[in-house]
């Protein structure tokens, strides 16, 4: 049975080829071929039922945006939500994808400096030690980002869970990045919506829980490598 | 009756006057004369009743203290503590001296890169916002704390409010500070006495309050003027 179900939904994915990306690593270093145009890229990476990417592709229709996931069942539902979304809010689909993926392996899908920003959302928190190398804003995934991001990326993060922001506050600073608009209190003056909520967000905020923020800027990490090999020119000149 | 009290506590700090400092601002850029070598100076600023520069400067004989507090009731009660925590840790008071002094002329009492460390324990959260300026993280005070840094310098800053963390992070990140060892939950795993606790911290940690703490380097707004310097240079020369 279970079998049978995903088949069905393999199925109708693949009727909305425009839109669910099933094979997103063929596009590496041609995600501007597939929008048909040189807009900037912004990426959420464990998209879930999509509403955030949804939402915020609808608001801006200057941006490509695409949203990963690893169950086809989510993208199942994020696919019904954009459609939905642009029923609200207007806008058509061109400047959206959902695509089915591991973010283990996110630089098979994207080429150095593609990207020019990655929202994390409520990111599986894997708070036993023994998981750290899990999370989704440990040094070895930070490091590929870094790498997909161009010069004027940004990673853009929420989450509920406090040892998880801890964990990444600490783990982007050691990448070099630098950090900005950090909040440990999202809401407190009332809903950030402004900002688009997400589905877990809405429930957390609901359940009277704390949300955290933060944007970490690639320009830091941009300016060492610089430095870098502006020495390197003056050693190699004997300046 | 005030002022005849007070009277009594200036007469009774200037019998102290190996430890006690009145007039801190003589011995800009003279610390190392004062302590009579050249070991780092750790400076807490708002010290109150000094148990944390006791301890501090009890367990670390190589390292240079001075605390700094405005009022001379304080001081009075912090070079007592001193004398007490002689007592019991070992130690003399020969690396150690509390200051009169108030923090907003901060830069009248040290000279460019004399000091290695900055401690930060529990400042006034001052958390209405027209009151933003005066805490002790805010840029104003954060650039004069990065002109009397050398380039090892670090700041220590822990506090209970999260109100005053969360500007902070922004603030220190905002003036090119790189961040580490941050914690929003210091004594999750059971007090951290090996930091030394501060009065303060005593009193809300029995409370059950939650403890944030950072350490901030300077290394990275030194490495920015380092790049700009050998960016001017590379023009002047032509290359
Ligand atoms: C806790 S949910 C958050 C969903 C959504 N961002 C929100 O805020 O409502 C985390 C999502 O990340 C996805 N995810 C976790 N690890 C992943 C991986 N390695 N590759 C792709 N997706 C992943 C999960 O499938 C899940 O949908
Ligand atoms: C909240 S108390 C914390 C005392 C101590 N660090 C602790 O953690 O227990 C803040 C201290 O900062 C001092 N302080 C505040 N503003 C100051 C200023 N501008 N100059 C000097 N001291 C100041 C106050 O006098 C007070 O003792």
């Amino acid at each position: 049975m279970r079998l049978r179900g995903r088949k069905g939904i393999r199925e109708a994915l693949e009727t909305q080829a425009e839109l669910i990306v099933l094979n997103p690593a063929a596009y590496k270093g041609k995600w501007k071929d597939v929008f048909g145009n040189y807009r900037p890229i912004h990426v959420e990476l464990g998209m879930g039922k999509g509403r955030f990417i949804s939402q915020l592709s609808s608001l801006n229709p200057e941006i490509n945006y695409i949203g990963v996931d690893m169950y086809d069942e989510l993208l199942r539902r994020a696919g019904e939500k954009a459609v939905q979304s642009r029923e609200e809010n207007g806008g058509t689909l061109a400047n959206l994808r959902l695509a089915l993926f591991n973010i283990e392996k996110i630089g098979d899908m994207f080429e150095t400096d593609e990207l020019e920003r990655i929202y994390l959302n409520f990111s599986d928190p894997w708070p036993k030690k023994r998981h750290a190398r899990r999370r989704l804003t440990y040094s070895a995934f930070v490091r590929k980002y870094i790498d997909i991001l161009n010069d004027n990326g940004e990673i853009h993060f929420k989450t509920d869970s406090r040892s998880l922001f801890e964990f990444s506050l600490n783990s982007l600073a050691d990448m070099g990045l630098r950090m900005r608009n950090i909040s440990l209190d999202l809401h407190a003056d009332g809903p950030r919506t402004d900002l688009v909520m997400t589905e877990y967000e809405t429930k957390f905020y609901e359940q009277g829980m704390n949300i955290y923020r933060l944007e970490a800027v690639i320009g830091q990490a941009a300016l060492e490598r610089h430095l870098l090999s502006l020495e390197r020119d003056i050693q190699e000149n004997g300046e």
